[in-house]
């Protein structure tokens, strides 16, 4: 007779993972807890060593050997400190797992994570569109095939959970990370997100959204500055991409920098646990964004402490101090022994932390650190890259001067025109970090738009001057350039950075939407040669062009569009491209007063009583193409029952002989309503694709849930009574204005209520 | 034996006022009690003939044959809507009172409200110093002498009530009411605003808290823009002046335009009715900005008409319809009528209306509408508005150039030199009514700069340009002026107008801080000469003097400094006048990023998150003199008990030969609390005289209410631990920084709590 020992029950994968966090926690020592709850943010050598790094925000180093006996939470940003060899990096990321659970009491691996915003954030890995190129394709599918891969390509190096991506609805445009928004409309970005989260999490990622929330609303678009919105604009704009992500599996959230109305999110209860947890039913792990809960002391003026600190964001629901180990390390344990903050505080987090570690099966039997390996910036990555880049340029305004005719001699000019980081955001590798190894900051092929233009044109590039700076000696170039040619294409706009280090960027903020340095002088320039000028923007938000549009030939907004760009710009200018892009943002008028989004209320947008206007020069939704979809018809329902749906058909059909698609919008009005309401508000944009010579019916079967707005008393209700559904290509243009009662009974809606409509594409 | 009949109870003055108003109500019809709901505006012809009034914003003149005999609630700006001699105007409204009177059937007078900002609206009628001005210059004494003086005028010429002040704390510089707020700081605001209450209804009228409450923050700062500040701005930002002036004895408060989250102030009852009434224990009248009952419908979309808005303006706690009876005439009948609308809504406003007119003496025995009448534009109005305006200027730099030495010759340029509405607010009769009768318009006289310079130099004048536009002719002139001269004195600035009319006022919002039109052309144009240039801006808001400040030989602010405006600018030119204002609002530097007031929290005032410094040029508090005050000492408590006051005593000298004056500043700072607070918020600011050669103690007994705010729980604590107390000149200069802790325990403070600090000032 044999006796086999029965292994301790966490070690049991048939066990469910409850008992298994529940065993292995009434294990572990005090420290042994702490250890979980926070990251270790390393570097990489060339040669894939992993080491401390040290930050400009963090205090010294930590100290790795007396940290790892204990146990490592999360490993903080491996690929993403130095530029290494990917394949180098995932085998040192390996063995530093290995000496983890090698020197741990309980062999728990830690929890890789990386920014991927644009794609991981790894040297030369594939430098996807921006997010409000995303916003600009609205093709929601395409934006969760390149999460998808973004996730493949994640998980292949080792890499568990992606910071991304951020939900922020843009609300200042002179905020900095207005480039890292998808757009100013909560439906969109709700939309978009919810198909980045699905497709990374299919992946076998944790997709982490972010800000949560409030963070770009802060005053003035200053980085971190307070936000004072009130619970309405936070549960009807701020809050709804957030559910829809949500609801499309993300398992991570990570708090906003911000105090909403004097509470900062990483002090705030009501936020992270309240609503969070309670309302909305989430259950993964709430990580803090960088130093923010130190932050709660040095910046906010609220802790005492890094203990008080620890103890405040602990009860407020932050289960997991990133990037590396602050007030969740000694001050937190100090603070747990002499009794200053409550066990079962730090219990509730680790339960969360360690559940996500057993679903993730870093604790079964056979898990190994050593990745499968893949090849960063393969043929399929730049191919998607390219796809969503061409769905995502918007054409703005053409006199027909586009597309290019063959044989013109172009002048291609700006700042713009002809550097590779013109093309990519700030949380991209190259930008993020890149910026300090200039020998070897792209590690891929980025191509120019002056590049790409170069293989159909004969093209005098001149840069003018810089994206801030710039002598007249570079301006007269370029002005003689635009004299000599036929058509002068001038790509202007952002240099993404860091703190102050672009003009467009996490704290890279604007005091106004003016052109970054000489960039308007020189448009002013060269638009005075007489030369046909065609703008192309490159940048991370939009800017105050009505100085100049109406004497601009073309204007092509690009955002950020990735290494892909330069190719789908230079595809859309001579035509090789259908342009099908529509703004994710509103272009702002004369004076581009902010904050200014299309969804403002009735009183905002009366003329008469303000001198200053806020309709903006392109409204949220517009873009132009060369060959539009004809609108056949609209039809729709006449009645609205508010515990159901209505149908809306539009029919479109392209009477060209190459394809063309259209982005069919359907904003709600309500005239009377128990609060003051946006005047419209987005409901659904499809994205519809039209063979040539094709029709297409497209059925839209829209819940009343969304319909449904805080009222008075702050619940989310669907309200009874007429609303009016304006149906066209963009916010500003309603080709039918459908005028239909919700009728039955009014509701009050939660969490569960339908967020999308149900769309139907049909031959017609 | 006779038998006498006793008078029926509401007319008998021996009973309480309580009694006779519920006698009245009962003895009214339905009608009877909705027409003292409401106003009728009127006109006057020049012999003082009263008619209803047609304004753009309203419907049809209302039926003054058909209304009469029901009774009149208020009548609405008799004497601001055409110039009419004011004596005449005084008889012709005394006769229509007594229409009034004689055509009810209980003989009920009108209430006549006018609107008294800088001074009674009236032709003319003595225009004090704008706000702004008020501010300035520190001295709530000062201004409450000025407000009673303006309260005497109206009582004399038979008004009741004056619609001032305006208590909104300034938060966005483009808002085009700028010039109507007492500053950004809500201590400053409460201080002087209450100030200003007290001396108005000394004189007997009832003063009129505008606008209840968030007007100010509207986004972007347009007029009407959706407000959406949180629980805890509204009640430490926007709600303490209302606090301080209810405190004062203001009897009657007037809503916000503005939606507050969402919720149109006229509709809402948590603000009108549980915080106001039931909070404050206010049990005064609530009036209606003008048209805001309709525009629940008409704007905001939250009613479905005329009978809703006034059923919801009701509910909310809108006792009286301003200016004409719209909502709350026959749609509000009509209502009551099919029980649409409950009769208590209607008692309820009627009580506190009929109790206001008894208070008044309307109902008493011997009350005669025929006022005593008096002299307009006295010299003791002249006195009072000279000696704020001299107390206002604010010396904002100095290179040495001032004050200007006799005998040099000046150039006075700007489209502001010589043109007297350059010295009035929007809200005076000639910039608000006047605008529409050139030929009489000002009907007083109000020097201008220009002129009052060439009392004591020779001027060359040369406007350069107007306010928003102008020729290169008119430009080159002033140049010309500017090179021929000693000294150079441009003054520039606003024009005070109404809905586009004017570069501020009301509905005269600005998109950015740049000085309006070509003026910082001229400016560079005249510094380009060589020749020193004082700049002096007369304006309804700061403007970004960035560009030019360093080259500038000085800056003196006068905001709109009144009738007297010129020679108190001239005498501080001169050095006849020492300059003692003080900027009630900031500033702002390069970029001019709005919304930014001092009350910045922590993290937005750091400038490594954001590359928009929001620092200001000139910062709130600071202003200059010739003869500066010498701080010999600051020295104070170490503890400061939570249910108690701690003292901080300032010792002050002149050395010079000449009187000075200087502002005591004292700053909280707050380095741990419950929540981000601002850096710093000025918790007492005594003006304090110095004359030559002496000095002063000034004591300051701060009680720790002072440092009070909305916690996390979202109640008005005492909160106990260390604090600093920030001694100084501007709340940028702090002499001393006293640091010491509250002790005792945490309080919570209400509505009763101290607002105000006890200032002693003794010889030293």
């Amino acid at each position: 007779m044999t006796t086999e020992t029965a292994p301790e029950p966490w070690r049991d994968p048939r066990l469910p993972v409850a008992e298994r966090v529940r065993d292995l926690v009434a294990r572990m020592t005090t420290r042994e807890k702490v250890a979980q709850l926070s990251g270790i943010w390393v570097g990489m050598d060339s040669g894939g060593e992993v080491a401390p790094h040290q930050h400009d925000f963090a205090h010294d180093p930590p100290d790795w050997d007396a940290l790892v006996p204990h146990g490592v939470g999360q490993l903080t940003r491996a690929f993403g400190t130095r530029p290494v060899d990917p394949e180098i990096g995932a085998r040192g990321l390996a063995r530093t797992q290995e000496e983890i659970v090698a020197r741990g009491r309980f062999g728990i691996p830690a929890v890789v994570h990386e920014e991927c915003l644009t794609g991981l954030a790894a040297w030369q890995a594939t430098v996807y569109p921006a997010p409000l190129c995303w916003g600009a394709s609205f093709d929601p599918d395409l934006v969760g095939r390149m999460a998808f891969r973004i996730g493949e390509t994640m998980r292949a190096l080792g890499v568990h959970q992606g910071l991304a991506p951020v939900l922020d609805v843009a609300r200042d445009l002179r905020w900095g990370r207005i480039e890292e928004t998808i757009g100013e409309d909560p439906y969109l970005v709700g939309t978009i997100g919810a198909a980045y989260v699905a497709g990374l999490e299919s992946a076998g990622i944790v997709a982490t959204l972010k800000h949560f929330a409030g963070y770009s609303a802060s005053k003035a678009g200053r980085n971190l500055a307070p936000v004072s919105v009130g619970p309405r604009e936070l549960a009807d704009v701020l809050l709804p991409p957030f559910e829809h992500a949500l609801r499309a599996g993300a398992r991570s959230v990570m708090n906003s920098y911000t105090d909403l109305d004097g509470l900062p999110a990483a002090a705030d209860p009501g936020l992270l646990t309240t609503l969070l947890r309670e309302r909305y039913g989430f259950s993964g792990t709430v990580v803090s964004d960088y130093f923010s809960v130190a932050f709660l002391h040095a910046l906010h003026n609220v802790a005492t402490g890094p203990a008080d600190a620890a103890g405040q964001a602990l009860t407020a629901g932050i289960d997991v101090e990133l990037p590396t180990v602050d007030c969740y390390g000694s001050p937190l344990v100090a603070a747990l022994a002499d009794g200053g903050i409550d066990e079962s505080l730090v219990d509730r987090a680790l339960h969360r932390v360690l559940t996500q570690k057993f679903e993730l099966g870093l604790l079964d039997p056979g898990w190994s650190p050593h990745p499968a390996g893949t090849e960063l910036d393969d043929a399929e990555s730049r191919a998607l890259a390219r796809e969503l880049a061409e769905r995502s340029v918007v054409l703005l305004s053409n006199t027909g001067a586009l597309p290019l005719r063959s044989g013109v001699r172009l002048a291609v000019v700006g700042p713009r025109a002809d550097e590779p980081g013109a093309m990519l955001g700030c949380y991209s590798f190259p930008m993020h970090v890149g910026v300090h190894h200039p020998d070897v900051r792209f590690g891929l092929d980025v191509p120019t738009v002056a590049e790409a233009l170069r293989e159909s044109f004969d093209v005098t590039f001149a840069a003018g001057c810089g994206v801030t700076g710039g002598t007249d000696t570079d301006l007269a170039a370029a002005v003689e350039a635009a004299a000599a040619a036929d058509v002068c294409v001038a790509v202007l706009g952002d240099r993404a950075g860091l703190f102050g280090g672009g003009t467009s960027g996490e704290g890279c903020d604007a005091a106004d939407l003016r052109l970054p340095g000489r960039q308007e002088e020189l448009l002013e320039a060269v638009l005075a040669t007489g030369t046909p000028v065609v703008l192309v923007l490159l940048s991370g938000r939009p800017y105050e062009l009505s100085r100049q549009v109406e004497r601009l030939a073309a204007v092509v907004c690009g955002f950020y569009p990735g290494e892909e760009g330069a190719a789908a710009l230079a595809g859309v200018l001579t035509g090789r491209v259908e342009p099908s892009g529509r703004l994710p943002v509103s272009f702002p008028a004369a004076g581009a007063s902010q904050p200014s989004t299309y969804l403002g209320a009735a009183p905002a947008a009366r003329s008469d009583v303000s001198s200053v206007d806020p309709t903006p020069l392109f409204p949220f939704g517009h873009g132009l193409a060369y060959h539009p979809a004809t609108w056949v018809s609209v039809t729709g329902a006449t009645a609205w029952p508010a515990d159901g749906s209505c149908r809306v058909s539009v029919t479109l059909h392209n009477p060209h002989g190459t394809a063309t698609s259209e982005v069919v919008q359907v904003y709600l009005h309500d005239p009377v309503a128990e609060v003051a309401r946006p005047l419209r508000q987005l409901i659904a944009a499809p994205r519809v694709a039209l063979p040539p010579g094709q029709t297409r019916v497209v059925h839209l079967d829209l819940h009343a849930d969304l319909a449904s707005y805080t009222g008075r008393a702050g619940d989310r209700i669907v309200d009874t009574g007429a609303v009016e559904l304006l149906v066209g290509p963009s916010s500003a243009v309603a080709h039918t204005v459908l005028a239909l009662p919700i009728t039955g009974a009014r509701r009050v809606v939660g969490f569960d209520r339908v967020l999308q409509p149900r769309v139907t594409v049909v031959p017609g």
